[in-house]
């Protein structure tokens, strides 16, 4: 097991398999040393897990929830464009979707979830990150939270 | 005419000019291989032609023949940006956003007219891109979709 | 005084300390020759000074406002980062971010408020900049305007 999943296993999480695409594009695109990840969503073995919106039907714990399963997602994306995780020098940039009711406000507590993913696969400095963190009024399939993503890679 | 204008031509589908801001930004801005490509809307020689919430006043049919013509305005600005749209060797990412209803959920389904024209333009390779797809409270002038890119260019 | 706040003090516009991050994200990220900053709230002195939805509780001509409060943020934490603001050769991208009512429509009239600064600071050229202004249904600690931007810099 490579460093990055042995540091998310000893919080107990594991990198799956890349979730499919449920439309017309690719889960991540690589441009010089940069990964443009898609879009994810809180999905496990094919099926959505968290749906709702954030502040009316959704507690802002099960969302974070979602947040770090997402992250998880993106990671499984990037294993399988990448062959190895460690590849991974940087993370660059998180964008992080909450599917908000018009009051709620705590996002980037939200986000905070798959922040901690990302510092605990990546360290404290290579997973260290650029974030934006917002309230959507929907978004597909009634996810919780969808997350896009940049890393840097080692050429 | 150029390959990719010629294989959107047997769709139906025109590379327009590039419509003009209507604010104080410019339509592409190029740093390295990379051009970024501003917001567009669904205009057409210069009318706002797709307008309205997705989910309650505007159809999702309506909507994905929006994401389309969006996608055509994208092209037009990088055409007007590059000289030539052969220059384009990927689209690396997409960001899809569509003026919701609450309630609307099939954010992939109306961006995937974007995604057909790129992938039409450019072909399965260079055309397959990242995307993320969501959905807005509001968007400028009550547009139903608006989308941004990333394209990497030959040198 | 460098030239770059020498042309932001004209206008009486002044680059402050960056703000403290709020969650688990650092403020600005390099790779290669691009900046991405985090999404910037309308902050003075660590106070949120402009809260509320657009277009109901706020303005525009105070959401305006509150942009260009926001980009001279971006600009104290991208003056941080760099050492020197004079560091950047253009703006690449901006994401304009309104908190906004579902009837508000005028996002590229309040983002516009946020482009004045950089084209102030940078000048015609390398301040101006690809953006996407859009509405979202709710912002953390409901801000008014969020934004990120990527700066392009010199090596």
């Amino acid at each position: 097991m490579n460093t990055v999943e042995a540091r998310l296993h000893e919080r107990g999480w594991e990198v799956p398999d890349p979730p499919s695409n449920l439309a017309n594009y690719v889960g991540a695109v690589q441009t010089g040393n940069l990964v443009f990840v898609s879009g994810h969503a809180p999905t496990k073995d094919g099926v959505l897990v968290f749906t709702g919106k954030v502040g009316s039907s959704v507690d802002k714990e099960t969302a974070r929830e979602a947040a770090a399963l997402v992250a998880l997602n993106c990671l499984g994306t990037l294993k399988a464009a990448l062959g190895d995780l460690n590849r991974v020098c940087r993370v660059v940039k998180v964008l992080g979707l909450v599917n908000s009711d018009p009051s709620f406000v705590e996002q980037p507590y939200v986000i905070d979830g798959a922040s901690e993913v990302l510092v605990t696969a990546f360290g404290a400095t290579a997973g260290s990150h650029a974030r934006t963190a917002v309230g959507m009024v929907a978004l597909p399939w009634d996810i919780s939270v969808e997350l896009e993503m940049i890393v840097e890679v080692t050429s």
